[in-house]
């Protein structure tokens, strides 16, 4: 069994997706469709993750591939029939068009088939013999209708799609109903895989409708003691966070959530984005972002729901951090540079570093000045290329979903 | 039972939704999240739309007002139990908030229920006797999810919601998320008012979701002779089309509907905000866009799905329609003015005017160039004010839903 | 000699300017390029704004409204030839155009010229006769371009063309290029008529550029005492508030200017949108954007160039104003409604209320919570319909320029 | 004297201009008001236009660097004193800051003068003994005004600033005011540097405001045989192109100018973004966009103003082309790719080539496809790296203003 204990203890095994066929159909009239800020050279952006993913393993880290899982879990037949039932439907793909569109999907090899269910199929990929006549219909929408199955870019941010929280999982609703279809296919994969089939899931399923309760991973740190940190985001609702909460303390999986109740902007769509760990009790920040959070503490209750909320009034989110997790305080390295640069440098995800062990992360190449803070302060910073994985605005952090972790000791 | 047929007999009985709470709630903030393109002055709307549904009620049409059907649904205490056990969930209010505002509901009168579920709840709504702990995470949210029960006042617009078709209902999926909530309280009248409780529901359910088969009756126009019109737009897409079809040709209630694939722009987001039909076989229809619509034919077929596609080419929609009918041609009246009128004009409702019988419509009264070509034309053209009701994009025909109709002969 | 003193003595006479052709040129896709929000039902505009002038004149203020006088001056050759060379140019018009384009002008009545200048002229307009070969060219381009002289519907807000401040007036360059033509009729209004021609300019001229010296009317209250309030906002910039102060201080026309310093948004695009005078000491605002100006205060300084700044700290504007005025403190009457109806109401010109004399302001109707409480606090309230005026975002404050007023006593 | 002949003869001479202090100042919130579409690593960027004017070098082109032009024109006192009275203004830095600004200017070294009047001048960089008080309302703007001199990042396209055509040069007013400083720098340059001071200007002046007559040199190709192409753009305008095409008549210097009258789309922004010369005879381009292209053809005529439109109606740009160089037709490579790629290659710059010589061309290494197009049909392809250069939607050609060319033959 797989689970995720403290964020920013050794990594075990993280899951990445690499860039693919969703990232060749990113064109400029699609892209903000599709949740990225412009088109990536995909030959490039898959030389950079190739790298990512070396790095990774040379130190240490196991790292599992979502094309590689996901091909694994489509050859076996039952997987296969499951996730395409339920992805190939007359709602989606559109009636008179299913019967083809699976008879095509199931005369591909596993490989192929994992690389479609994420590239998605357009219309235009239909050879002739799986062409009915109501694809005509199909050929005058526009925009992302004009798939058959939509591609699902932001797969490339695992981070996201589902948690590993003490022992268990979420399988989460994410904000954008463009990223929906990312979760069906890690359910998928957690249901049949092997390595996976046996876990816990704490809370979400992407076969219901959940509604204004969406949850993204990026806000979400497991950092020990018992403790979880949720930021409350423009992509992470109150009413998921609440949810999940309840879920964790009833299965005596965690006794407190700090939550970060965060500005809605772009810039700091989850908490990663401006929060990350990079030590024992040392983390990166941008604070211009973080000096407008607001601290929120859950803790168990006896009464339903089961969570009592406290209101943390003044006190900064760090302080909160550092008392939930028995420190004096937490040691701060914010995003370098002037006004100019630091606005910069955390759109560019300065802050959004990835601890492979305590005192060692990886970041993107890109953010000189911040990297070079980090190391003045002792931490060891490897670096990946951010060219053209940066353009969906997540950097090392968003691109990992921790499978298994050490623990961590204070 | 109550049954559409045909969209320009005699008008029996319609639906229509006051302007109330919900357009209280409008700022310059929230309005393009709520799809208002500028604030109302409630009170005048309101005059306005007492007008209209007077209007209607003096050319002998029945009406019936949501409000006032959905008061009456939630005396019935089943009824109120089985709305409030869907819209009052963690999903939407939020964990720790559920009981509180389930409890301040179920203290108010039926009228004063319907109008909150149509006009939202603020988290400022709930008296200090409803208000738990948890309650201080909302404060902290904003935009539309400030609301505990989102205001839903694109219910102005009843057309779209569902959909009276020879004899069945569609509940339809609508396109927005901030217009779902809409079709479950008008499953809700269907299901337990006492005037609707036992008509056939042809497609659609809006306690599942649907995907990307989104539906909206501004696009459909049942036109008789077994015909119905549909528009294939942004907010209609052909995977809901394809079941639709499919589902009144397996129950022999319709032999053929007409698709008119719209280019998808924010001035035509529906078929009847720039073609509608004014007089037995006269339409109003906006040049600019009609010419570039493409046109589609289903009809019945014996082999799955049950649907036959034919792309009727180069054949102008008119003259599909008119054939259709059994007509030699539809009699057309184009928006009026130049170039610059006749776009300010179709934005301003010009074309979806409302007929009440054969050659007697309803329309805004700033529209006064194509009133008056309607009028040359021979038509009856009865008007209301449009100052504030217009500025959600939506006129006479969006705001009424026709529940029973005469049949029309040609 | 005309001159204006004090912004809230009683109004002696106002230059106003009646919707005309250049509104009946906005359709919802120019509308953006030319600062509307939505398109107008002009007759209707020029009802409510033929009401407005009545009620002006009723209570004894002259009004002088800008077709009237652009056409008398426009009788004047000297003053038609001024013109005409300065807006008939190969810049604006495109060579081998002009010749054409002029001789159409020089053909008209002055009251259809002054309309045309107002209201814009086509591609489309000329006759056949006036139609040369490279008209082809034009026909091409699309936008504002499609216009051989473009129309401009701001002047409806003559209150931010040109200011009358102490004994003397500005012709201020406007912040959007779509608004720059304005000034230039302005001042062949000023230079030519014969009510105007002695007049002493402060500052601005149409035929320079200003760079980002930018400056309007709405931003500019003269309020007696030698005091002038500004404000600093996305349209009136700091590089033309210490030239006009310097301009005002050197010819000792004013002994302070009070800068209020605003957020850049669009509901707050002037000072008078959220702060206007209604009484002797008396003033409506809207606190949620009026708490956030900070405020400095002008003064004539010895040494060049003339102007000393003092950064006010956190004092409040309004008790700046009220010490600038000798006052103990302001009256302050706040926007009406909890926090959805003040939003509302201020982004429908709640504040933007103009008085005829001490105590006595003309607003919109729309307004009535506002309305109600300004009439509690004693003041008069005239109101004119704003449904369609109001749709650029301006009321009875916007429509006026003060050309001569009554001192004001304290 | 520089004369530049010919679009696509050998490059004897170019005008390029380094990334530097100005695309240091681009955050994501200015970006847009910018130009830019995104943020760069200047480092890198600088890396990789120190290797494309390398490899300009190395193929034997002269290459003249802006930052290097003007440092050495302000090394002369008569061209600072006659730039910084220019742009050192009330109007742009504000009264009260232009002698403590200017000073500082002054002070520094002509190096430094030139990167600062090239990167721009924030209120923060005054040193304490150059800060008056006046600088306290500078602090309160945000935006671009918070620069006493605002940054001009798209000095980068030195292709648009200024045309070679002829053996003189046009001063380009530019479409954004964003970058209409650029111009005023470059007619120093031209003025006082001595390797430029003695040439004909055929038109444009920054000194001059030119309303509607916009010109930028991404729309101007001087193909040889007494022929300019000009596109018809969001940018350049048939103010501006007759005026040049009639200045060019006058002095003898052209014959023929035909003109591609472009949809008016931010993916199409100027010619030379769709439609480049690879070789004689040879052009690649963007087909989706250049079937859109309506073509005129400009030629002299006797009478005033000295140019005669030909409407080509439905004939091809290309063909017309063709035969105004005399050739039987075009050879014609298009963009790369299937829909998806090909869209986002011309995004990427991919039809930008700049040609070095006839069949030489530099372009970005991320459009692999066309480059391999391109060295199909023999065209020797040099490429650079475009991660950081393309994101302000430029490439090869856009960096280059061509000062000497041969002629070529056809």
């Amino acid at each position: 069994m797989l689970v995720g204990v403290g964020c920013f203890g050794r990594q075990g095994k993280v899951l990445v997706c690499a860039p693919g066929l969703a990232h060749r159909r990113l064109t400029p009239s699609n892209s903000d469709a599709l949740l990225f800020d412009d088109v990536l050279w995909v030959d490039n952006a898959q030389r950079d993750h190739a790298d990512f993913v070396n790095k990774l393993r040379h130190r240490g880290v196991e790292v599992v591939e979502l094309h590689d899982a996901l091909a694994q879990t489509m050859a076996l037949p039952r997987a296969r029939s499951w996730l395409l039932d339920r992805r190939i439907t007359a709602n989606e793909v559109g009636l008179g068009l299913t019967e083809a569109t699976r008879a095509f999907l199931e005369a591909q090899s596993p490989r192929r088939l994992a690389e479609l269910l994420i590239g998605g199929v357009a219309a235009a990929d239909l050879p002739p013999e799986f062409r009915p006549g109501s694809l005509a219909l199909a050929g005058e929408s526009t925009g992302v209708r004009e798939y058959l199955l939509a591609p699902l870019p932001n797969t490339l941010y695992t981070r996201d799609t589902t948690c590993w929280l003490y022992g268990g999982v979420t399988l989460n609703p994410l904000y954008w109903p463009a990223r929906r279809g990312e979760t069906l296919l890690m359910k998928a994969v957690y249901a049949f895989h092997p390595d996976f089939a046996a876990d816990t899931v704490w809370w979400g399923d992407p076969e219901r409708d959940w509604g204004q309760a969406t949850f993204e991973g990026g806000d979400v740190m497991p950092v020990g003691n018992g403790v979880v940190l949720m930021g409350m985001s423009e992509r992470t609702s109150r009413q998921a966070i609440t949810q999940v909460a309840a879920a964790l303390f009833a299965n005596g999986a965690a006794e407190r959530v700090v939550v970060a109740a965060m500005p809605k902007l772009r810039a700091a769509m989850h908490l990663d984005t401006v929060f990350t760990f990079v030590d024992r009790g040392t983390v990166t920040l941008y604070p211009h972002i973080m000096d407008a959070v607001r601290t929120f503490s859950l803790r168990p209750a006896d009464a339903a729901p089961g969570v009592e909320v406290t209101d943390e009034g003044d006190r900064a989110f760090v302080d909160v951090v550092a008392e939930a997790l028995g420190l004096a305080r937490l040691r701060v390295i914010e995003t370098g540079g002037d006004i100019y640069a630091s606005e910069r440098r955390q759109w560019d995800s300065a802050n959004n570093a990835v601890a492979l062990e305590p005192g060692v992360v990886m970041t993107y190449d890109r953010d000189t000045l911040t990297n070079t803070l980090l190391r003045k302060a002792g931490i060891e910073v490897i670096t990946i290329v951010g060219a053209e994985l940066g353009r969906g605005r997540g950097g090392g952090h968003c691109m990992t979903c921790p499978l298994v972790r050490d623990p961590v000791d204070y």
